[in-house]
């Protein structure tokens, strides 16, 4: 929630003629994404995102991200296009930070996600899943189950402090999950961060899924948990079954998921859950005193977690276990 | 440099049924304005900036800043026009806070302002001064000679650790002004924070004036040392009498210093230093253990009031004393 680098004018206007994007008229510091510093320029052509690359985000992964966003956007994803410079490249660089230009994306975020916004989310998740299938690079996630247990580690002697009992608690549920995670199901390109602040809306309407900075290769179906854990629960942490059937229907419309993948779903929920409950653990733990940005609250997720841990099947998605939709 | 208010996306477009300025298509969070918490607005009649008012601007000064937003705009100054509701008024209330929507100005400021820039400041703020002449509402300026004392004595005890000396160094400096400064000038309404980033440039054009929540009713020459301060100062702290001659010649083609005023200028210079000394210093004192934003380096405003109290007449800026410009 800060701009970290600022860009002198000139120094823009000179960085911009790498491309053929017109002349600069404004640019202004977002306030909106922690990893990178962005700004909304506005050109004599159109509105334009630029975004600097801070040392949270590994320089040999932004071919990736951009090449993956470049490719998804060729295959009908909505999604904001990478430009490239007049010499056919994407990535470039501005005040000594790897620095991109990307189409701005006219629309909101919804605040407060309905089942239309759900339904859209499945039928796009679903989509940029398929999309995924020819993109010819990789990267491995790191937050997946095998990056759990060094971020448990990191939290784990304070994390008493947080909730009592929460690190025993961790500690149980990461060895059920490293035993029993399946490695067998259809894997691919997941976005692994679509949360409602990274799905822009116009009306009911998806007008752009943003933020591929976390994307990777992993399992389809644990991007559906991620999903399921940032659209279908309710402020006051209870489960919205509507909402999830509307996600879960409308992402089966597109792309089926498979008996072995709705089995498992409740367990990759879990998993999904303690990935976010880890890193906002940590980050909470290690917020300097009197910082302005307030970091997320962890606990929201030991709630998602025991949730999920009551589910008996995937009937209690919304789904039926045969894979007709209930 | 922060937002302090999120806006959620369905209470925006309510709020914005009062305007005609069409539908929502994108809002987001700027991060600039330390004050306020500022949206661009992108709709389908266009940009607009929004404004929520935080607590550290007074409620009743809305209608002082606003009206002379909308009455400098009225008479050819280039500033940011408040758009109107439907029922007339600019003031209306979002998300708990008072609010209000400007029209965006394209521009970038000017990092490394240059002598053309000094020039078309001069120009704007003569003219700012004169269109100021027929508006009706007044505002004292808090932070004008009477102001700095208490500011002293908040930040006095703990001057030393900032730079040793500095408290018996200011105590001196502020006996002096509050003796010597002059009453008998011509007063009117002054920006009273015209510094770089609060003037927009289209290459060396100004494209606008912005951010008037200091506006008040002051002596327009010690507007003219504000300006003098944050203009014609180099990074390394050194003097640049070329700008200052630029800006002070253009100033003078609109509206020309009496010679009272000119006689003036360096003590007003030491005052309009002293007033950013003081708030930085006390900002200084009073930033939070581990806090994102770094505040100002108050020992900048140090320098710049020992370079002013070595002036011996306005000829040291480029302005000749008898009215003449060198």
């Amino acid at each position: 929630m800060a701009v970290y680098t600022d860009v002198a004018a000139d120094e823009l206007a000179e960085f911009l003629r790498q491309y053929d994007i017109g002349e600069l008229l404004s640019y202004k510091g977002i306030a909106e994404g922690v990893e990178n510093s962005n700004f909304l320029l506005h050109t004599t052509k159109g509105s334009f995102f630029l975004t600097l690359y801070e040392k949270r985000v590994a320089r040999g992964d932004l071919p990736f991200f951009l090449g993956l966003m470049a490719h998804l956007a060729g295959h009908g994803i909505v999604c904001p296009q990478p430009v490239r410079m007049t010499n056919g490249e994407i990535l470039s660089s501005l005040a000594g930070r790897p620095a991109a230009i990307i189409d701005f994306l006219e629309g909101v975020w919804p605040r407060k996600p309905n089942a239309t916004h759900c339904a859209a989310i499945g039928q796009a998740l679903a989509r940029l899943h398929l999309a995924g299938g020819d993109f010819p690079m990789h990267r491995a996630n790191a937050l997946s189950v095998k990056g759990w247990r060094p971020l448990f580690a990191e939290a784990a002697p304070r994390a008493d402090g947080v909730q009592a009992g929460l690190a025993s608690f961790l500690a149980a549920e990461l060895d059920q999950l490293e035993e029993s995670w399946p490695t067998q199901l259809p894997g691919g390109v997941i976005h692994a961060d679509l949360f409602p602040d990274n799905a822009l809306f116009l009306g009911d309407q998806l007008s752009g899924l943003i933020d591929f900075y976390f994307a990777c290769n992993d399992l389809l179906a644990y991007d559906v948990a991620i999903c399921l854990n940032a659209w279908c629960f309710e402020a006051d942490h209870s489960f919205n079954v509507t909402k999830a059937r509307a996600f879960l229907n409308a992402y089966g419309r597109e792309r089926a998921l498979s008996e072995a993948e709705q089995e498992a779903l409740p367990l990759l929920a879990r998993g999904a859950a303690i990935r976010f409950l880890l890193t906002r653990l940590v980050d909470w733990l290690n917020v300097p005193p009197g910082a302005l940005v307030k970091p997320k609250d962890p606990l929201e997720y030991v709630r998602k977690l025991r949730f999920h841990q009551s589910v008996a099947s995937v009937r209690d998605y919304g789904l039926s276990a045969s894979g007709a939709m209930a």
